[in-house]
């Protein structure tokens, strides 16, 4: 039985609860958020005990997990304070916006020998996973290309993305871990090009939300990711790779399977599942599955620290890129 | 808060106490199946009681509904004895397999002034109700015509069958129900044509694998339902419903959104979702939800006791209509 | 080289006088057309001759074949003289609208020995002639069901309809065909519903606008057709074959194969292929070649003049199922 | 009516010759080929005359408009006699290999005033087409980002390879002159990736068989193009453009409009229509009958010469970007 102290009882953190406590083999033991009412709604909700101090809740024997859903800032000190205390930890990403931060952080806890995490949880979604699997079998022969859509639905709150790091350390950062994922290999090479499209404001504020990323890997395997903070259409999420012997698509996915058909318009489907809750609900589910299942066993976690640190170095690469106007070289 | 008795804890009945312990309005308090086994892991599972017999559940003046999922020949007593207790009721279909019983039933129980819902689920479907709202709403203009599509993937055990009430009764009831309930008026006149193709020994049983229906109301409008007891290709679960002015399904759904591109294929989708639970599983769960909702409120169940009665002479008029070879005239 | 007499340069006629012009192994001598100034058009256009009658077409030794598309009560009087004319003949559909006429034509031509091919040209069409063959191959095992959807985008003119002969042999004879094409077995039971809920002046000139047909065959495969003389939404026309290993289906089809996604809707398509003339344009024209083909290389023309028989036959049932109100059972 | 004079009777010289003999306002006077059997063959096919040489079809009054379809290195030479000669002209992509001689080309012909259309078909495409005039309509908004999909069926031949002047001028010219067309504003920075992932010999040959390339214009929209010299799946055509009210897409074609569903899979779609003179037929046939209206109404045609050297300057952008591996600004 994994029992869980969770940290960060927001939207996230609420969701993380109720998959806790819907699993047969795991158990919310504390809930600790700043925001005390937030900690004691869901504590109440799972019969679980609300942690007066982050401390409380380590020191806790019967805890043999953790899970991290508080905000950026607190992750990596949250990571040290866990993982020193022996837990096993399912992190949300990112790890930290800094990467020199998460650094400093693994040179801390990478003697702790602990399981850790990192919650990208795309990984796990059904039909993206179909993908990886697929090419993984050969099923499209020798992986040539891959294109990844990643459009938010709507543009986040300026004070949001004022502290998000910019769109690549703060939304792309899955897309670069989708495609390391997929690809099984390092990208080398990165090139950029965005824009402020949707509002002015966000060119104010330093960053862009209209991205377009090339990566190309040592095997000279192509990538594409297409990133937009606004899809008026709903939340676009489409992975297509092609190989030697095929193509394979994970497409969007609709609330109903319902089509209309008038004068004026044929097969108009419901509107796509919106945002990451609805779209990813079965995917955040199979990621803590899996972490208990690993934890459990004894066996690796993934996708790993390293995983996360990796997926931050694009991220800064994507940013350094679009800073400079620059093609950049990386090295591993 | 509602307080549920549950009798019956085989696969359905499992899936309910999930659904009933999931809400957050509904407590599940005793549970009891004839197999001892079966109640004491669902109830173990949920924190409820094992019920000695029926009426240790009735007599508890704290549970204020019972769900029946226990096999169809004990629906009857169930259906006598909760609502004489002043139980709210949610009853899975059908009633009973006699017609003759059901009228008896209904009789013992009018006056007892219970909600009582039966368990016609589709009704529920996100998708199926979309149509149904559509028509409502004048979104094709008038309703002229509807196509039901109903073919479950695999032919049930011999066994089964043979104590299954035969293929409308068992099967295409559910069809009679969903008709009725998208049209908003009852049929006047029924052609059936049927075949045992799937399976030799279906015939020998007297019963058919194979059907097609015609319905047409006194306003004219036509109906037709194709059914068959084994669908190699998955479950498929479709609805049409032509109108003036459109024409709106309800389309079969896979369980990812993955296309795969070959040399031999184009766009191989997942397969059909498989089987009740899986296809109808958010069904069921607002299926409960709104028999809690409208207890709770003191509205009218839907759909109700009159509603399984219906589905039912529907389905005795078909098997009529297959037994003697000729039309059949229906009178409400 | 097979040299045609069109008789008939209404829409159909100019069609079938464009397919003989491109085809390779076909010339146009002559066009007949009582309206003369349409016969001056399509002849002027593929420098081909008018015939000022249609003897002085058949008296011609260069004309080897004559393509029919007059008006229906004509066709039978036409068919004679060019059989007894000795041309191979691709006559449009219906023979004519009275069985006994039909039966009397056939009684007088059946020692000419002449190719005589009727114009079911959905035969030919390429998705419904997929699931033909598909159905043929064993690709979806023994064949079931069958389910044909045949949905005209309008209401045709009152005037039309008074001497079209009903619905059943205007318009579902071409259903009728495609089921014998499909099952490659008569049918034997034959139901009928239908309403006038279209335009009530359909059910004062004593016809239907809506309709529904059950088929079952001596095998006790099973087949529903459901027709309306208006789609608001286009030309539905659509074919489902059940098997034991699986379905097949030939759906509708678009001009472009365009997708918009907005906020209120996704995926809207274009329109469907509006009538016949578009959505069957490369049915009539694969039509004539495999007519041009078999009569080039003496082989048998298929529909035969039999097929058209014995649709005629199952829309004469049909309508008498209407008229009766009852099951009709078919003796071939 | 345009009398047209067509040199070269290849495969793409005989479809433009059957679609000039289709047209209602064309004729064919002359074919001329290098290879003599071609011409016969083509000229017969029409009766058209052979031409004995490019003078002699140029010289003949009769003539007024020249379609070429040569191989590429003649089309300069034939681009300027013919505009010497005063004859409108509809000329095959790309113009030259060798951006100079498409400059001197143009400084020698560009006091003639003759119309010069160049082939870039796929404008003329439908579904392209209704991408562009939804974009140019407003359908989607502002217009932000744009994904072309452009992946042949098969490698071509080594020898053709050799000769073509490489993927970039020879294939994605087609998708470069796309983005043009519905960006409607020119790229000023252009980054590409590329390798010979489908065969080596290709990088042998200073080649490259798979690329991608992103594009930004002036005002910050954003273009993606996705090519592979071979798709294993069948011709992949694609576009998608993102704008701030919605999403438009052109998808892929079949042939026939049939799904298969079986136990293994579902709904397999037929084949993609193969290579481009299937996929695009529709395209050349609209592309010939827009030059005939423009130059019989005496109005501009389009795409324009300018066209043609405004996509080849981005085609040589690309390849020097390649080979630099760095970005490449544009300026116009």
């Amino acid at each position: 039985m994994i029992r869980f102290a969770l940290f960060g009882a927001g939207r996230i953190g609420k969701m993380h609860a109720d998959n806790i406590a819907a699993h047969p083999n795991a158990e919310l033991l504390y809930v600790y958020d700043l925001y005390q009412p937030s900690a004691t709604e869901t504590a109440a909700k799972h019969q679980a005990q609300v942690a007066e101090s982050v401390e409380q809740a380590l020191n806790d024997d019967q805890v043999n997990a953790v899970l991290i859903a508080t905000s950026t800032d607190t992750h990596v000190d949250l990571l040290i304070k866990a993982a020193k205390a022996g837990k096993a930890i399912l992190c949300e990403k990112p790890i930290d916006l800094d990467t020199d931060r998460v650094n400093r952080c693994w040179e801390e806890i990478k003697d702790c020998d602990v399981p850790i995490q990192i919650g990208f949880n795309r990984r796990f979604d059904p039909s993206h996973n179909e993908v990886k699997q697929a090419v993984r079998a050969g099923d499209i022969g020798e992986l040539e290309q891959l294109i990844i859509t990643s459009r938010d639905p709507g543009l986040a709150p300026l004070e949001y993305l004022k502290v998000s790091g910019g769109i690549f350390r703060d939304m792309l950062i899955h897309d670069f871990d989708i495609a390391r994922f997929i690809l099984g290999e390092e990208p080398v090479e990165l090139h950029v090009i965005g824009s402020a499209l949707i509002d002015p404001a966000v060119e104010e504020i330093g960053d862009i939300d209209s991205a377009m990323v090339l990566l190309k890997t040592a095997s000279g395997k192509l990538v594409h990711i297409n990133a937009s903070r606004r899809a008026s259409y709903g939340y676009d999420q489409r992975i297509e790779a092609f190989g030697s012997a095929g193509m394979v698509q994970s497409n969007n996915q609709t609330a109903t399977s319902v089509s209309r058909y008038t004068e004026q318009s044929t097969a108009v489907k419901g509107p796509l599942l919106n945002f990451f809750i609805d779209r990813y609900g079965a995917a955040y589910d199979l990621q803590l599955g899996a972490f208990i299942d690993a934890v459990s066993a004894g066996e690796p976690v993934s996708p790993s620290f390293e995983d996360g640190h990796r997926a931050q170095q694009l991220a800064d690469a994507a940013q350094q890129a679009l800073d400079t106007g620059e093609v950049v070289r990386l090295q591993w």
